[in-house]
């Protein structure tokens, strides 16, 4: 690969015309319009073999996957995103062709969610990586850290789908459930959800698992949660594929990452298009209940960030 | 290494009171209050085995260099530093003290430059890399692509000293000269140099070497250079130690890169703590000439980022 090439091909694709990019890529650095309200900015990685195997993914697929997680920590803050940058990690034999399918992904995913790539970076190392550095603004960002004893919990979409796309194509059997496979490969981030998080109290996306997350804003927040098992919403035919595969439907809900969905909580109740799946308590801890009331411990606790 | 155990303890040194941060490490992102003027951003990496060689560096002096290469992009844009994202990749078996050490060098190099850490991501994987995205702001940003015939061309600093520095220690002499080490090991980006910028058409900073990054500021700009190589400054024992290794100082002082020193044109002259090396000219590509005027093409042509 010759860098200079590459490079050259990689800034024709990432011209923009958002009047909000004063400069783009292909200089030191990239300048952006001071913006009105506060800077929200995020940095999010997928390595080869620890977050993904070629055999699963297109390397476009790999490049929208790798910005959407980045993008979706600017929806969890409600704030909205305007630009990224990305460093890439790529092998000596990768090839341009399978880097600039990389890099098209990304910036897919990007203009898909209202952002520009601007700037990046390009080296060689052993497996492909991706670092996505997202920016984005917020008159008021949202954090983790707000919730009440008393607080509702709701969640946008569908929980578990993911997960499931993703242990399908683990098992070789993607055909068993293409829309799920297509949950992991193209996550959208739910910037959708913004106006309805006007009157939350906290929030985070669901990356690891909705229990570990809710486990994260619970810490962050000093308080507990009760989830209610039977309420968090999946799929229709997620518990038929899910138990056709030997897997547990309320498992991969309850703790299978990368749904890329919001949990929130408000201390009012809210009618609009998100479940509500429990209630903000007092203590620490997320207890999981299930159809009978009874607490229950799940097996799988989530998906580790750092693996 | 404990994920969850190790971003804990990170967290707890990358704690920071600087005003402008409303939102450190530790969230889904961090938000840093709306800055008067444009936001400038750059992402910069290096990566193991292509980058640096443990042998070579301390995991403090890695974060130290990581931070500064990325800065420096800032500097080159006449923009201030405000703070920094780091997405760390971490092979199974680095340890947590030598995560910790590179963490540590690397908001050490932030602070000395008046920026704080304020997000990063942890991954696992086969070599350490660190990938460093910057945000600073600027009133004024100044590009690479203003320079204009007739414009004359400054250097800051010395040059050549961090190249020379890393070839003292590949040929396992590093006693021979270790001040030259030592600006191989901590860079230090040039923000002390904004005010002189005040009147620049164009600038760059130094990174894969002087003659190689004028030439990126001449293809910006659609100008040619004249630079002459008896003019670029270097240090009083350069070229002593570096004949003393069988080095060309003059080559290692045009195509030496990681010196992190800033080139600028400006179409007036200027008096100051600078020296210049040259003059824009009409055309394309950098002339070097030597101390007899004649054109000189250099062996070693600079050194390219993407290895």
């Amino acid at each position: 690969m010759d860098e200079f090439a590459l490079i050259a091909r990689i800034r024709e694709r990432l011209k923009t015309d958002d009047p909000r990019v004063r400069l783009g890529v292909g200089d030191d650095a990239a300048v952006i319009a001071a913006p009105r309200d506060d800077v929200v900015v995020s940095v999010d990685a997928v390595v080869e073999g620890a977050h993904f195997d070629r055999r699963w993914l297109s390397w476009r697929d790999v490049g929208w996957r790798g910005m959407v997680g980045a993008l979706s920590d600017l929806a969890a803050m409600r704030a909205r995103p305007v630009c990224a940058l990305l460093s890439l990690v790529l092998p000596d034999d990768l090839g341009e062709e399978a880097a600039l399918a990389l890099v098209d992904g990304a910036a897919e995913a990007a203009h898909a969610h209202g952002a520009s790539i601007v700037g990046g970076n390009l080296a060689r190392g052993p497996v492909v990586s991706q670092h996505t550095t997202v920016m984005g603004e917020a008159a008021h960002p949202l954090t983790r850290s707000g919730a009440r004893p008393g607080d509702a919990i709701y969640v946008t979409g569908t929980l578990g789908a993911a997960a499931l796309g993703w242990r399908l194509l683990a098992a070789d059997a993607a055909d068993d459930g293409p829309s799920f496979v297509a949950r992991w490969r193209r996550p959208r981030a739910r910037f959708d959800a913004l106006p309805w998080l006007a009157h939350a109290s906290a929030c985070v996306d669901v990356s690891d698992g909705l229990a570990q997350d809710l486990g994260h804003l619970c810490a962050a927040s000093g308080v507990g949660a009760a989830l209610e098992l039977p309420r968090v919403p999946v799929e229709p035919d997620h518990h038929a594929v899910a138990a056709a595969h030997g897997l547990d439907g309320d498992v991969l809900a309850a703790s299978g990452g990368e749904d890329y969905e919001l949990v929130f909580t408000c201390p009012a109740s809210l009618d609009g298009p998100f479940t509500c799946v429990g209630e903000i308590l007092e203590g620490e801890g997320v207890e999981l209940r299930d159809a009978d009331g009874r607490v229950r411990l799940l097996d799988a606790s989530g998906h580790r960030h750092f693996g």
